[in-house]
C-alpha cells in the first residue's frame, strides 16, 4: 500500500495551532474512484483561514526538520468560541489543485482517466495522493499542465460569479478592489470579452499600470488624493452601483457607497430625504484587512454591505449553469483564466516560518503554488 | 380664502439651514378633494432628516417672534454635495397626522368626510390646513381623537414590516434595539399577539423595566457587563438571526451579528471554516447615534447589513398587503398601536431652541406632538 504526506492543521483546546506533515495511507480506489497525484495546488486566502486559523503568527516557532517538520503558534483565547467545532481536530486543507490519475477504479469513466491531468476542488488537496470520484475530476485540454489546471476554480469561478451576481441583482457595472490581483486581472478579461462596465480600485501606481496594461478602461488610485473625486468619475461613466471587495477592515466599503450616491445624485431630478432610492450593494468576499469595517452613513438608506461567498452563490445557481461556467473556465486557461505564481513551494517549504510570513502577508500579485510531489 | 401657517425648512447653497414658518392660502378643495384641519402630527426621527438636515444645531440661532420666528443654522460644507436636489428649495416638513375634515368637494366620497376625523400621511402635514384626496384619507373610528390617530403610519407600518420582513427573508424570531421607544412597545404587543420571539435590546435598567412591565420576555440591557453573555443565550432561546436596529453608529451592529454566530455554533454539529452557513442579517432603520458604523467580522461569510425603510418596504409587499395592514392599526390604535408623547406643542414652538435641542435628542421614550392649531 502506498503512503503519502499530507498537509494537517490542528488547533488545540488550549490555544496552540500546530501544522504538521501526517504520513497517510493511500486507499485502493473503488470502481468509480481514482487516485491522483497532485502536482499543484495553489494556496488562496480562503485556503488561510483553515490553514492559519485566527493564530498569531508572530508567535509561530517552528522545530524539526523535512518532512518532521512542526509549526506552532499561539490562538487567541478570544478566538475559541468561534472555533468550536474543529478544536482538538486535525484538518486536511488545499481547496483546489490538479495533477496525474495514477490510479483507477474498474468502471469505465474511472479507467477513461488513467494517465490523464485533471483539476479537483473539494479539500485536502495540501498531499500527495488524493481519491476522488471519477466525476469529480475535471479532464484538462490536451497541453495544459497540472501548475495550468491547480487554479482553475476558486479564482475563476469567484470572478464569474462577480459579474453573474451583477446582473442577477439588477446593476448594470460594477467595482472591484484589490484589483491588480491574479482574481482582478481575470475580471478584467471576462468584463472586456462580456462588454461589461469595470472600476478597478488600487492601492498604487505600479498596480495601476498592471491593468492598464491589459486594456483595464476604468482604474481608480486609492492612494492618490484626488481618489474619491476619480471613483466618483468613474462611477458616473459606468454606472455602477455593486462592489466586490477583497479587503474588508477599514473606510473602503463606506467610501464606495458614498462614492456611488454622489453619482447617482448628479444625475437626479428631485431631491429625496433619504437619498436616492438606488440600491447601492458592496459584497466583501475577502479579508485583506481583518481590522474593523467602518462605514460612515451618507448616502441614504438604499445600501447593503455583506459577504459573498463562492459556495452558497454557486449553490443558487444551480447545476446546468456551474457547468456553463466551468468548462468557459477549462477551455480559456492559459488565456482568461490563467494565474500567476511568484515560487513553487514542497510541503514541506509550506511550513517554512518564512514562507508563512510571505504568503501569509496576502500582498497584491504574490501568489504561492504548491508541488507535494517537488522533490 | 383661508390662510395658514405651513412650517418650512431651507438649505441654501451657500450653507445655512433656516426655518420658518410661511403664511399660504388654502386653496378650495377639488371634486373629489376635502380640506383637513391638522390637529394632531408627531415629530418623527424620519421627520428630522428632511427638518433639520445635517445642519450642526449646536449653531442654531434664533430671530422674531410668534409667526415670524425664525432659526438658523450651519450646514458642514462635507454634506452640501448630498443635498444637491433640494438647495435653495423651501420644503415643507411632516410625514404623518390627523385633524379634522372642514371642507369637501362636490364628491360623494369627499362630502363623506365632512366632520370627519382624519389620519393622513404624505408630508406637509406640519401645516395648520392641508388639502389632500379623499381617497388619502383614512377615516378614524368613532371616539378616536386627532391624537390618538397621528401616529398611525409611521411607527406602526415599521414595526409590522419587520416582522412581515423577518418572515419573507426566512427568519424565525428577531432583535430590536432601542426597543423601549414607542415603536419598540408596539413591535412587542405585535409579537406577543402574533407568538414571534423578540429580543430587545435596551440601554438602561429603567428602560428594561418598561418593556417588562409590558410582558416582554426577552430583555437585554447593553449596559450591564455581562450584555454579550446575556444577548447569546436570548438568541439560543429565540432562534433571531434578523435585527432591526434603530441606532446606526457604533459597534452594536457587529456585535449583534457576533453573539448570533455564536449561538449558532452553539448549536453547531460541523466545524465551517467560513464560520456558519446561517445568513445573519442587522437591518439600520434609525440614526440615533450618526456616527460611523463599526464592524469587527468575527462571525463567517453569511451575513449582511444594510438600510430597511418603510416606502420600498410597503412598494415591494403591493397594495392589497399594505390595506392588511393598514387596517389592523386603525382598529387598535388604543391599544397595541397606541403612542406616547412627552409633549404637545404649537408651530412656533417647533421653532423653539429649548425644544429643538430636546427633540433632536432622539431620546428613546421622548416624543413630541405638534398641534398646529393650538391657541
Amino acid at each position: 500500500m502506498t503512503t503519502g504526506l499530507q498537509l494537517r492543521s490542528l488547533i488545540k483546546k488550549s490555544g496552540e495551532l500546530e501544522l504538521s506533515l501526517a504520513k497517510v495511507e493511500v486507499p485502493e480506489p473503488g470502481p468509480d474512484q481514482v487516485v491522483v497525484k497532485v502536482e499543484a495546488s495553489p494556496i488562496n486566502p480562503s485556503d488561510l483561514g483553515l490553514l492559519l486559523g485566527p493564530a498569531d503568527m508572530a508567535s509561530a516557532q517552528a522545530s524539526g526538520s523535512g518532512d518532521s517538520v512542526k509549526v506552532t503558534a499561539k490562538v487567541p483565547a478570544n478566538a475559541l468560541p468561534f472555533l468550536a467545532a474543529r478544536l482538538d481536530q486535525s484538518m486536511a486543507v488545499g481547496n483546489e489543485g490538479a495533477g496525474t490519475v495514477v490510479r483507477a477504479g474498474a468502471s469505465d469513466e474511472a479507467q477513461a482517466l488513467l494517465g490523464k491531468t485533471v483539476s479537483m476542488v473539494g479539500g485536502s488537496m495540501y498531499a500527495q495522493y488524493v481519491v476522488r470520484k471519477a466525476r469529480d475530476c475535471q479532464p484538462l485540454p490536451a497541453g495544459t499542465t497540472a501548475a495550468e489546471g491547480a487554479s482553475w476554480f476558486v479564482n475563476p469561478l469567484t470572478a464569474l460569479g462577480m459579474t453573474e451576481t451583477m446582473k442577477r441583482e439588477g446593476h448594470k457595472a460594477l467595482v472591484h478592489t484589490a484589483a491588480a490581483s491574479n482574481l482582478g486581472q481575470m475580471l478584467n478579461k471576462i468584463c472586456l470579452e462580456d462588454g461589461i462596465g469595470l472600476v478597478n480600485i488600487v492601492r498604487s501606481p505600479a498596480q495601476a499600470r498592471i491593468l492598464k496594461d491589459i486594456g483595464a478602461k476604468h482604474v481608480v488610485d486609492s492612494s492618490k488624493p484626488s481618489f474619491q473625486d476619480d471613483l466618483v468619475q468613474a462611477l458616473v461613466e459606468t454606472g455602477a452601483t455593486i462592489a466586490f471587495d477583497a479587503i474588508g477592515g477599514g473606510k473602503l466599503a463606506g467610501q464606495i457607497l458614498t462614492a456611488m450616491e454622489i453619482a447617482i445624485n448628479k444625475s437626479a431630478k428631485e431631491y429625496s430625504r433619504y437619498g436616492s432610492s438606488v440600491h447601492k450593494q458592496v459584497y466583501v468576499y475577502g479579508g485583506l484587512n481583518t481590522g474593523p469595517i467602518e462605514i460612515v452613513r451618507n448616502f441614504g438608506q438604499a445600501w447593503g454591505v455583506g459577504g459573498w461567498l463562492l459556495t452558497p452563490f454557486l449553490q443558487k445557481i444551480g447545476r446546468p449553469e456551474q457547468t456553463r461556467l466551468r468548462e468557459r473556465v477549462v477551455n480559456s486557461l492559459k488565456t482568461t483564466f490563467k494565474s500567476h505564481y511568484t515560487k513553487t513551494i514542497s510541503l514541506p517549504e509550506v511550513l517554512d516560518l518564512k514562507n508563512i510570513a510571505a504568503y501569509n502577508k496576502r500582498a497584491t500579485g504574490e501568489k504561492f503554488l504548491i508541488n507535494p510531489n517537488k522533490a
